[in-house]
């Protein structure tokens, strides 16, 4: 166990790709709390296509990461030490511990404390049970709504959000088509997660894989890419559809905006619903949320995908792994032992 | 009044705009009716932006005009004669009754009795207590939802639909911007129908215009148009904004679909909700609508705007007026007199 503080700070703004030279790696003393701080020591950091947005300079959600700051992350740590009343030493928690191997926090409300589940590893409190898994349950519950029968299609289906998104979707009755890269994670969807069937994103005939695979149209697409796959999706929209807006991730890297989806109009003509969304919005239903997935989790009925990735010092290589679709279902980096 | 029944047919399907080709007039003898049938006089036809889209072979929200049937059309008229239990002799009704001088209707259900309002002229019954005025209330109502203090913006804001829309976000309390092409309509919106603020399209610096209308953002965009004006708007939206997707008339005569709005991750980032919608799929809030809107106009307090083109012939060039702006409010084709 380091008795440095090594962490990752934020040395320029990347055009496209995050590259060597995004980040820079910084060690100093592992600090010493004072009155009203905690100290956490950082096991597990998530990765998510967010992190992406968050160096982006533009007008988002939450405020940009500068030049100079630690890179901002969620991650799963215990508190070693304690002058905070509302942390207490041993406890486990997740927040946004950012891309460092201890963390100081001063906030009450920052880090959540963790229910452990036997048999349940802890990361998956920053997957499934995490902000990812809450994201895919808001989505689906409240904006997609899928109703028994319905068609459901759920892009980047053997990512985080995905894979949870589609197996509650077919845990409300609905049909459920994945669209995932590659033949190993289209079967992963269909054999391990019970999707109804899985479209090969790269595979020559995707387009008609997704004909095949939606005969009566589509009634609700959670969308986490874009592009292409977002334009084939609306050309099959049913009247009244659903479009849960969750993620585009196909342009996260982009410099410039893509163009916007070609088939714009349908959204008129068919009556649809668009919503976009993000999950830091609904905090209201995170007790639902995580409720139901524990018992699900619990009771062996939700499948939890997770990639690790082993070494702190792996964060500014490993996030590239979303982009690239390398990654199966949460990603994560392993940073410390219990 | 003509004692033959001058009808347009749909000739060719045009690639881009409405041109002497798309239709042909033929007349024939003023039909007679059978037991089951009842005849309209017709006195007024609408001129719609969806008159384009029922000439154009793709699925929408119905099936597209044949080549060789007369050209679909709402109409106001008055029954002549009837051996059909659901209509008298006298009545004036609105409904499909097409680009003919004489309907022979045989459907209970397809033609409106009219309510004349004293002081209304019989045409409003096609604006802004028919459909375009049900579908601006709808829109905004119902959709779009302003709250006092909001900001709302109207597309095509001096057109038929967002003439309404504009005055009834007034009334629900809302700051009201209306786009508009041209320095007299501009005026028409801020001086006769009390917008706060108009955004003159054609003039060069339209996008500083928006950004002065609105400086605290967007709440709700009653979009109409779409391409850059659209994206102009979805630019200035506010976190949690509407948008009332009611029509898309700037590429209604492009032969291929337009990129998508360029800033389409707004609709995410922002979580905006987006509701593409069609009069049609709302016939339960028709008498809500029009018990308001009647209201409002016997108490003198919605200004109805309306450009009259005389003479039934002159319907294929009179429908090109929508595409270039050139008329103000609803148009209608004066075809005979009572």
């Amino acid at each position: 166990m380091s008795e440095r503080n090594r962490r990752f700070v934020l040395r320029e703004r990347p055009s496209g790709r995050i590259g060597p030279g995004t980040f820079e790696m910084f060690d100093e003393p592992v600090p010493n709390i004072v009155e009203g701080e905690a100290l956490v020591r950082t096991q597990w950091i998530s990765l998510d296509p967010a992190n992406r947005g968050w160096i982006r300079d533009v007008p988002s959600y939450v405020p940009p990461v500068e030049i100079g700051e630690v890179m901002r992350g969620l991650g799963l740590g215990r508190v070693v030490a304690s002058k905070h009343p509302a942390y207490r030493e041993g406890q486990l928690v997740t927040g946004p511990l950012g891309w460092q191997e201890w963390a100081v926090t001063r906030d009450a409300a920052l880090l959540q404390p963790v229910n452990e589940i036997a048999g349940v590893p802890v990361s998956a409190h920053l997957g499934a049970l995490g902000m990812t898994g809450w994201t895919a349950w808001v989505g689906m519950t409240d904006i997609g709504r899928p109703r028994p029968g319905e068609t459901v299609v759920v892009s980047a289906a053997a990512g985080a959000v995905g894979s949870v998104a589609g197996q509650i979707a077919r845990r409300r009755g609905a049909r459920v088509v994945g669209i995932a890269g590659g033949r190993d994670k289209c079967a992963l969807l269909t054999e391990r997660l019970g999707f109804d069937a899985a479209v090969d994103r790269q595979a020559g005939d995707w387009r008609e894989q997704l004909a095949a695979a939606t005969p009566e149209g589509i009634d609700v697409d959670f969308e986490n890419v874009g592009g292409e796959v977002m334009d084939a999706v609306f050309a099959r929209l049913n009247l009244r559809a659903r479009v849960v807006l969750c993620g585009l991730i196909s342009a996260y890297n982009d410099v410039e905006p893509p163009p916007g989806p070609r088939n714009f109009r349908i959204l008129l003509t068919r009556r649809v619903r668009l919503q976009g969304f993000i999950v830091l919005d609904h905090l209201e239903r995170r007790g639902d949320a995580v409720a139901e997935l524990s018992g699900w989790l619990a009771a062996g009925e939700l499948e939890v995908l997770e990639t690790v990735v082993e070494g702190f010092e792996r964060l500014p290589t490993a996030i590239n792994m979303l982009f690239d679709g390398t990654n199966v279902g949460k990603l994560v980096v392993h940073v410390a032992d219990d």
